[in-house]
C-alpha cells in the first residue's frame, strides 16, 4: 500500500479526517461484463482508496476502453501483473486453471486477491485462505455467492455473534428464472431454457445451472462461512430442475405450494445434511416469492432465528459491487500482516454429507390407467411404515399417460427412495416417478 | 486487549491458527433481557475472544443470576466499570442520560462502546463516532436498528462498493403487528393495540411506536450508513398509524394493495426526501409479506439494484445477537488505533430533509352523503392540476357515515396537501380524510 498522492481538494479534505487512508493499488484478471463494471465504479468513486492500476486479458487489444485512465497498464502476459506493485489482484477469469495457479502466485507475490470464481472457492477455498494468511494477504470472495447479494459479508460480519445451523437458498438465477416461466406461461422445460437462452439467462451448455453444480459450489461455500463447516463439493447431491412439467405447478398448487430450485443445510454433531434441487415450498415462503433471475439466502440461527438476504445474484453491476465491497474491506482493514479478512478465529471441521433430509414428500406418477395401482403403491408404503397424506388425480388427462401425485407424511429421503426401487418394477409406469421433498 | 490465557486444548489448539488472538473484556451497562442474552450467548462461545467481566445494573442484587462465571464482577457504581480493565461497554440502559454520559466517558477512558440505543445514535451519532475515533476506539451500533437484521453491516460491508440512493424500511415490529392484527382479524386501531400490548409487542405508553418516532430514529440511522447524509432526526415528517381503520384494508385490497408503516428515505443530490408513516404498498412488494412483528429493509444502489434484509427486528435474543457481532467485529479489528470501526472515509454531507416524495395517493374520505360530493372534490383537485385515478364505494355503509375512496395519479405529496387543505372546509365531512402515498 502507498500514502495518498496527487489528490484533488476534496479527496484531500476527506482523507484528512482519516490519519492513515491509503490508496491500494488495484489488477483486473480478466475484463468481461463483470470486469468492466468494477473498472467503471472504480473510475466513478470520489474516494481515493482504490487505484485500478492493471488490466489483464487474452487478445488485450480488443478489449481497450477509452474511458479509462491513461495510467493504466492494459496486458495480455499475466506476468506483468504478478510482478507489478498491484496491492490486489481481481480474479475473474472464472475456471479452475489457470485461475488456481495465478490465484497462488498473487498472494505467495505478496498480493492480496478478490474473486468471483465459486467453483475453485468452493474446492479450494480452505486452503487458499491458509494460504493467503501465511502471506500475511486476504482472499475475499463475496462474489462468487449471489452475486450482489451481500451474504457472504452477512454471515461473516452481520449474524457473527449468533449460531447459524440451517441456510435455505435460491442460488441459481437461470433455474429460478426456468422454473417461474413453466409456471406462468405453462410452457415446457425445454421451452423455458430456449426462453432463457435467448434472453441471456442461460448458457449453450445449460448442465451446470439446471443440474445443480453451479448451485452445489455456492452452498459448499456458504456451508463453510455460515454454518462453519467444510464439506466436499462433490458429497453434495445434485438434483436436476429438467424433469419439472407444467402439472407438478398444478399439482403444487393444490398444495399451496411452488416449486424452486432449493439448496439447503443444515448442520448437526455428527453430519452436515445438505442437498441441491427443485423442492415443493410452501406459497407463503419467502422463497416462492424469488421472481425471474433473483436469488434469495434464508439462515437460521440458535439465537437470532431467521434472517433474510435477497437481491440479484447475477449479472456484471451487481457482481462487480460484490467485488468491489470486497476491495473496500480489504483497504479498510489496512493491516496487511495478521488474519485474514472477516475469516473467523478456530478450526473449521469437516463432517461427512448427507442428503437425508426427513420432510413431506410429493410423488408424481405417470402411468397406464389400469385399476390397482393405488393399491400396490399402497401396500408397498405401508410394508416400509411410510404414511400416505393424500392422492391427488386432475381431471382431463389422457388414460394412457396419466399424471397422478401421492403426497407422504414426513420421512427420510432414503427410505422414500428404497419405496420407489420397489415400485419403480412395477409395470403401470409411463415415465419414471418425480420425487420432490415438500418444505414445511 | 490482553493476550490469551488460561485456554482450554481446543481454544488454544484453535487460537493457534491465529498468531494475533487476542481476549476483549466486555462490560455489559443494562442487564435486562437483552443484556441476559448477551451474557448467554457469550458464556456459550467456544472462542476465547471475547471475556464478559463486568456487569452493571441498579439494584444490582436483585439481577444477579447463578449461571454466568463467578469472575464476573457484577455492580451498581457505573464507575467501577469505566475505571476498570473492560475493553468494551455494551450499553444497554437506553435513553439520552445517562446514557450518552456514560458513553462518551467511556470512549474518553481508551474504551469501545456498542450500543443499541436509536435516539442516542440517531441523535448523536456523528458526533460519538467522531469522539470514538478521536480516541482510537470504536463505537458500533448494529442493534440499534433492526435488531437481528443485518442491516447496519450489511451497509457498511456488503453493499459498501454500491451507490445507494433509496432505502425503505418496516422498522417498527409493533406496527407491523397492530396492522396486519388489523389486517387479518379485521378488529380497530385500539383493538389491536390492546392485544398487542398484552402480548408484550406494545409499550403501555404506545406513542413512540404507533406515532413514528421510533422508526424515525431508525430511519435516521440507516440513512446516515446506507446513503452516506446526515439528517436532523426532528425534521423528518412521522405520522401516526392510529387513524387507519379496517376499512381501508378492504378498499387497499381492492387496489392490490396492503398498508403498512413504511419509513423510506431518498437522496438527491441537493435533499433527502425521508419520511415515516402508513403507506399503501403492492401485496406483490416484499414490503407486504413482512408478518408480525418482523422488520425488512430494502435498499436500492445505483449499480447493484434492489436488495432485502429481513428477520426479527426485535427481542432479546436476535437485539443480542447484533450486539455479539459487534463486539466480534471490534475484536477481529484488533488494532485499536485508526480509523473507527467499519466506517467509511469521507464527509457525510448535512442535507435538507423534505416530506415532499411525488406517489400516487389513497384518500378516504369519510362524510354524510349528500349529492355532489364527487363533484366538489374533483373541481378543486382540477384547479390545482391534479388527476383522480378512481373512485371507490363499497355497498353496506351507512348513508351518515360513508367511507368512499379517491386514488390520485402521482404528484408531489405537498400538493396533495394543499387540496386536502382546501376540501377541509367542505360540509360534508363526518372524519378527517385519510392520505396515504401509493408506493409503486
Amino acid at each position: 500500500m502507498k500514502p495518498v498522492a496527487n489528490l484533488t481538494d476534496s479527496e484531500a479534505a476527506a482523507s484528512s479526517l482519516d490519519q492513515t487512508s491509503t490508496t491500494l493499488n488495484i489488477a483486473i484478471i480478466g475484463f468481461g461484463t463483470v470486469g468492466r463494471s468494477v473498472a467503471r465504479i472504480l473510475s466513478e468513486r470520489s474516494s481515493a482508496d482504490l487505484r485500478l492500476t492493471h488490466i489483464f486479458n487474452r487478445q488485450i487489444a480488443r478489449k481497450r476502453v477509452g474511458e479509462l485512465p491513461e495510467t493504466i497498464r492494459w496486458t495480455e502476459d499475466i506476468n506483468d501483473v504478478l510482478s507489478s506493485d498491484a496491492d490486489v489482484v481481481v480474479e475473474l477469469i472464472g475456471g479452475l486453471e489457470p485461475a488456481s495457479e495465478w490465484i497462488r502466485r498473487a498472494l505467495k507475490s505478496g498480493k492480496s486477491v478478490v474473486t468471483a470464481n465459486k467453483q475453485l472457492i468452493a474446492r479450494h477455498g480452505a486452503e487458499l485462505v491458509r494460504l493467503a494468511r501465511e502471506n500475511g494477504q486476504h482472499i475475499a470472495f463475496g462474489a462468487s455467492v449471489a452475486g450482489g447479494v451481500p451474504v457472504i459479508s452477512g454471515l461473516q460480519e452481520g449474524l457473527a455473534g449468533d449460531e447459524l445451523v440451517e441456510l435455505y437458498g435460491i442460488l441459481n438465477g437461470t433455474c429460478n428464472y426456468i422454473l417461474t416461466r413453466i409456471e406462468s406461461a405453462g410452457v415446457s422445460f425445454a421451452e423455458a431454457l430456449q426462453e432463457a437462452q435467448k434472453l441471456g439467462f442461460a448458457e449453450a451448455d445449460p448442465t451446470d445451472d439446471v443440474d445443480g453444480f453451479d448451485a452445489r459450489a455456492k452452498l459448499t461455500i456458504l456451508a463453510r462461512t455460515g454454518l462453519r463447516v467444510s464439506a466436499d463439493l462433490e458429497s453434495i447431491s445434485a438434483k436436476t430442475i429438467s424433469s419439472i412439467e407444467p402439472v407438478d405447478f398444478e399439482y403444487a398448487k393444490l398444495l399451496d405450494c411452488t416449486i424452486r430450485q432449493l439448496s439447503r443445510a443444515r448442520k448437526t454433531s455428527k453430519k452436515l445434511f445438505a442437498t441441491v434441487g427443485p423442492a415443493l415450498v410452501h406459497a407463503s415462503s419467502p422463497l416462492a416469492r424469488v421472481e425471474g433471475a433473483r436469488n434469495l439466502v434464508m439462515s437460521t440461527g440458535k439465537f437470532g432465528g431467521e434472517t433474510v438476504f435477497g437481491g440479484h445474484g447475477a449479472g456484471g453491476h451487481p457482481t462487480a459491487v460484490a467485488v468491489v465491497s470486497d476491495l473496500i474491506a480489504i483497504a479498510r482493514s489496512r493491516q496487511v500482516n495478521g488474519a485474514a479478512l472477516n475469516e473467523a478465529e478456530g478450526e473449521i471441521p469437516t463432517l461427512s454429507v448427507s442428503p437425508d433430509f426427513t420432510s413431506r414428500h410429493y410423488l408424481r406418477f405417470t402411468v397406464q390407467d389400469e385399476p390397482g395401482i393405488i393399491a400396490s403403491l399402497a401396500t408397498i408404503f405401508s410394508r416400509l411404515g411410510i404414511n400416505i397424506d393424500s392422492v391427488f388425480q386432475k381431471p382431463g388427462y389422457s388414460k394412457s399417460k396419466l399424471p397422478f401425485v401421492i403426497t407422504l407424511e414426513p420421512c427420510p429421503a432414503s427410505l422414500v427412495e428404497k419405496a420407489l426401487t420397489q415400485i419403480a418394477s412395477l409395470k403401470f409406469h409411463v415415465q419414471p416417478c418425480l420425487n420432490l421433498p415438500i418444505l414445511d
